[in-house]
C-alpha cells in the first residue's frame, strides 16, 4: 500500500495535467463561471491527520454534498419514522426526474435526489421558520469541521430559487400528493441555502470523519450519531450517492460517496478516512469527472475499498 | 462478537419459529410446492470452517443466485467488453420491467435482473451449442463448490421454458434491438437451466466462498478470478442483487448479497465468510422475506457490514 | 328522426332519474358542494333555436371547456406558430400527467390537457398583464354566447390558486424547458381564472355555435374563425377533448366534444347544433359520467355522429 | 367542389413530381426495395364509381390497414365482449411499444397499434387453425373487395416472422397476463399473414366501402355490419388510425384513415367515398408521407371533412 500523502500529490499532480475535464454546470452563474482547471483533494483520516494536495484550501459550493449532513440531522430529529416519507432505493433515473414520483405517489426514491432532499428540508422545518433550520444546518456542518468560518453563499442560493423552476415543479408536485408539510417555497428556502454552503476539500473531509469512525468525531471522540446509523447512511451513500451512476461509482470506486454539481465528492473508507475531492467538470451523470477517475486511482493505489477482504 | 456457530443456530431456531413467512413462488409448480416452512443457513468461513444450521443441507432451486456465477464465467471470457451489452446500474424497477430496455436502446441495467443475465447467456453461448454452455455453468458451480453432486433440476427448467412467456418477450424485445446474437430460445434455453440449478445452503455457501477471499479458493489457493474482479462484482451484488429491493438489503443488512425467486440468498462478507440462507417464502420485492431478516440479525449479531469501521 | 325538443326532454327526465351519478369533483370546496342530483342540458341550433331541459339555466364551473375558447383566441393571436409549443396529439395519460412532460421536453401533447392550456394562458398573456388577459377571455365568451352577464366565479379561482400544486408543478416543469414565457404564476393566474368562469347550459351552447357553423355566428352571420379553423378545432376536441377518455366518446358518441371537472360537457354536431350538458357527477376518467351517457342517447336519437353517412 | 375524377388527378400529378417522399420501410427486404417513386390513389363511391389515378393499379402491401378487417371480423364474433382485451384509446406512443402493456396489465390501448391487431388475431383463432383464420380474412377481404384475385405474399410474410422479434415480444408480454388464449406463434402466424396482404389502391377502396355506406356494400346492398358499428370503426380510424400521428391527421386531413407501413393508406368520407392512397415514403410517425399530404389536399379540394357543416 503507497504513502497517503505521496498518493494524494501523485493523484492531484496528474488530474492537474489531464486534458478533457468535462463540463462546468452552468446552470447558473455562479457556478458557470468557475475556474475548469482547478482540482483539489483531502483526506481526514481517522488518527488525526488531514493531508490535501491540490487546490484543497479553495472553497466551493457543495450543492447535493449537503443532503449527506441534512439527511444525518433529520434521522436525528424524525428516526426512522422518516422512510415513511422518502424511500432508500436508487432511483434508476437522472436526479431530477419528475416521472418516478408520478408513478410512486409522490415519495421520492431516496434522500439523495433533489426531490428527496427537499423533503428532507421539509422534514427540517417542523417547528422552525426557513431562517432558523438554514442556520441550524450551517452550524451542524460547521460543527462538524470544527470550522466557523463555513458560511453559505447567498448569491449562489438566490440564483437556485431565481432559476430553479425543476425543483419548484418537484416540491409542488409532492405538495400535491401531501408529502410536504410547509409550503413549497418554504421547503425549497431552505433547500438552495443548504445547498449553497461553500466550503474547500480540507473542509468537507473534516466534516465527513464521523462516517469514517462509527459516528463520532475522531478528534474528540464525541458521538455524533449511532454506529448502525453511520453505516446506514454510508450503505445510502454507496447506492444512491451519485444519482444515475452510482452502481458505476461503486464498480469502480468500491467505497460510498456524494457527489454535488459543483464538482465536489464526499467519500469515505469506513475505519480509515474521510475523503473530499473538486474538479468542477462534470461527466454526462451529472458527477465530477476528474473527481471520480481521482478517487478510482487513489483507492487503488491504497487498496481501498468496502469490498476487499 | 458473538460466536458464528452459535449465532447461526440462534437465527435458525427464531426464524424456524416465526409465523409470517412471505408468500412462496408458484409461476410454476416446481416452486409452489415447496414446504414454506423450511428454513436453512449456512457459513464458508475464508479459516476454512463450514457452519449450517436448519435446512441447510436440502437442495432448492437457486434461481437468479445462478447469476453471479454466469457473470464472474462472462467475464471471464470478454473482459470489460461485456458492459457494452449490459449496464452496472440498480434498475428502479422490477425484476421483469420491459419498460427500461425501450427506454435505453435494449441494455439491459445490469447483469442481474433477469433482461441482463440473458444476455450474459447469450454471450456465454458464442462458438458454443446451448448444451455445452449449460454443461459449462455446472461444472463451473461444481467446481466452485467443490462437489460434482450438483445437478440441474430439468423439470424446473422445463416449466420455466413452458410457462415464461415474459422471459422469452424480454429477449425477443433485446433482439429486436440486435442485442442478442443468438436466437432467443438458445440464449432462454441457456438461462432456463442455469436458473434450475439446485443447491443446499452448504453447497452454495462453498461456492461463494472465492468472492469473500480476493477471488481465490480458500481451500486450494486457486485463483477463480482476480481480487479487483471479486470486488467488482460484490458491489453489483450490493447495488444490483436484490432488484428493486438492493438499496433497502444495503441499508439495513450492510454486505452484498444476490437473492433468487426460490428463497436463497447468497452474501458475501470479505475477508470473513460467504454465507447462504433459505426461507421459501418472499417479500414484495421478489426476495426471500426471512432470508433477509436472518441475515440482517447475523450480521448485527457478527458486526458484519462493508460500511462499519 | 326524433324531435330535438322531445328528444332533449327524454333524455333529461331519465338522467333525472338515475342512481348511480359518478362522483363530484371536490378538491375545492367550491366544486364539491355542488348538488350531484342537477341535469341540465341545451341545444343551439343552427337554425337560430334554442332548446333546453333540467337545469340548464342554472351557472356551473365550465372549468377545462373554456380550454377551446383559449384556444380559438390563441390560434387567431399566433395562427399556426402556436403548434411550436404544444402538439396535437391524444396524450394517452390522465388529464394531469406529468411524466410525458419529461419525455417530451416539456411540450405539451394537446391544449386540452392542463399543461398544453397553460401554455396557452402564456401565449395569451404576451403583451399584456394577467387582468387584461383575463378580461379578454371573459369578453369573448360573452360576445360568443351573446350575453354580458357572464362572469368568472373568483372564489373558484382563488380555491384552484390555493390548492393547484399539480398545475404550479406543471408550469414550473415547462418554465424549466423554456416553455413558458411568463412567470409560472403569471400563467396560471390566467389559467385558474378561465376555468372559473361560470355559465349555464344555455350560455354555454350558445358560445360552441361558431364551431357548429362553420366559424360563424349562425345569429349574425359574423366570422369569429374561418370554417377550416372551426373544422381543427373539432377535430382537436374528438381526439383529445375528453383527456384519456376522448377514444370512448368518440367511439360511444360520436362528436366532438370538451368535457370539464365541473361536470359539463359542450359538443358540437357540425352543421347543425352546439350542445352542452352538465351533470356534475364524474366517472373514471374525470369526464361527466351522465353527461356523456346523456349525449350518447341523444346522438343515437337524433342520428347525428360526424361518422354517419 | 371540385370534380373528383380531375381532383385525383391534379393530386396525384403534384405527388408524382414532389422530391423529399419520405423514407421507405427496410425493414424487410421485401418492402426496402419497392419504388419510393410511385404513388397511386383510387376512390369507390357510394353512388357505385371507381375513380383511379396514378399507381392505382398495382398492389402493394397493405400492412396495418388489414387490421380494419380483422377488427371488423372479430367484432361480428364477439360483439362488444372484444372490449375487454383490447381497448379503445389513442395510445399517445410509438405503434409498438411495449411501456404501455407494463403499465396496463397486457391490455393494448387499441386494435390498430400492433398488440391490439395481435389480440384480434388471436380472437379470431378460437376454434380454428391459423391456416383457417388466414383463410377467412382473406376470402373476407375478397368479398369486400369484390375480387377473388387478392392474394397474400408469403414471402413478406416469412420475412414478418423471421424478423419480428418486436412482435414476438408484444405477445409474449400480453401472454404473460394471460391476454392471449392461443401459443404466441400461433397469433403471430395469423398476424404476419394478414399483414402481407397485397392490394392495389383500386382494390383497396373497393374493399373500404361498407364503412363509407352505413355497413352495406353498396353494389349489392348487402349489409356487412350495422351502421352503429361501421361509425365506431371510423371513430377508431379517427382517434388511433395513424398510431402517434392520429391527431395530427385528424387536424390536418379530417376524416377517418388507417395507415399501414407499406405506405398504403385508407380513408372513409362518411356517406361519400372510400379512398386508398399509395405512397411507399413514410415520415417520422410510420405513417405515408406523399399519401397523408394527398389526402389532405384531397379533401380541401373537394371539401371533405367529418367536421364541416
Amino acid at each position: 500500500m503507497a504513502d497517503l500523502e505521496q498518493a494524494l500529490a501523485e493523484v492531484a499532480a496528474e488530474m492537474a495535467a489531464r486534458g478533457d475535464r468535462g463540463e462546468v454546470a452552468s446552470y447558473i452563474p455562479q457556478l458557470g463561471r468557475v475556474d475548469a482547471g482547478k482540482f483539489g483533494i483531502a483526506a481526514a483520516t481517522n488518527d488525526g491527520r488531514v493531508l490535501v494536495a491540490g487546490d484543497a484550501g479553495e472553497a466551493f459550493s457543495i450543492q447535493s454534498i449537503s443532503k449527506v449532513f441534512t439527511l444525518t440531522l433529520a434521522l436525528g430529529e424524525k428516526g426512522d419514522a422518516l422512510w415513511k416519507r422518502v424511500g432508500r432505493e436508487p432511483s434508476g433515473n437522472p436526479f431530477n426526474s419528475i416521472v418516478q414520483l408520478e408513478h410512486e405517489n409522490g415519495i421520492p426514491r431516496n434522500p439523495f435526489i433533489n426531490a428527496g432532499a427537499i423533503v428532507i428540508s421539509d422534514v427540517l422545518l417542523a417547528g422552525h421558520q426557513p431562517r432558523e433550520t438554514i442556520g441550524e444546518i450551517l452550524r451542524f456542518v460547521q460543527f462538524l469541521a470544527d470550522d466557523e468560518t463555513i458560511t453559505i453563499d447567498s448569491a449562489v442560493a438566490a440564483s437556485e430559487r431565481a432559476t430553479g423552476y425543476r425543483n419548484f415543479a418537484l416540491a409542488n408536485y409532492m405538495k400535491s400528493f401531501g408529502n410536504l408539510h410547509h409550503a413549497p417555497e418554504m421547503a425549497l428556502g431552505v433547500y438552495f441555502h443548504h445547498c449553497a454552503i461553500a466550503m474547500s476539500c480540507r473542509q468537507l473531509a473534516l466534516a465527513g470523519r464521523f462516517l469514517a469512525n462509527g459516528g463520532r468525531q475522531p478528534s474528540t471522540g464525541h458521538s455524533v450519531i449511532s454506529a448502525e446509523r453511520a453505516r446506514r447512511i454510508s450503505a445510502l451513500m454507496l447506492t444512491c450517492g451519485h444519482y444515475d451512476g452510482s452502481g458505476d461509482f461503486a464498480f469502480r470506486v468500491g467505497i460510498p460517496g456524494k457527489s454535488g454539481v459543483g464538482g465536489g465528492i464526499l467519500a469515505i473508507v469506513p475505519g480509515v478516512a474521510s475523503l473530499a475531492v473538486w474538479s468542477p467538470g462534470l461527466n454526462a451523470n451529472g458527477n465530477s469527472k476528474l473527481g471520480s477517475i481521482a478517487l478510482e486511482k487513489l483507492a487503488k493505489m491504497m487498496n481501498w475499498s468496502v469490498f476487499a477482504p
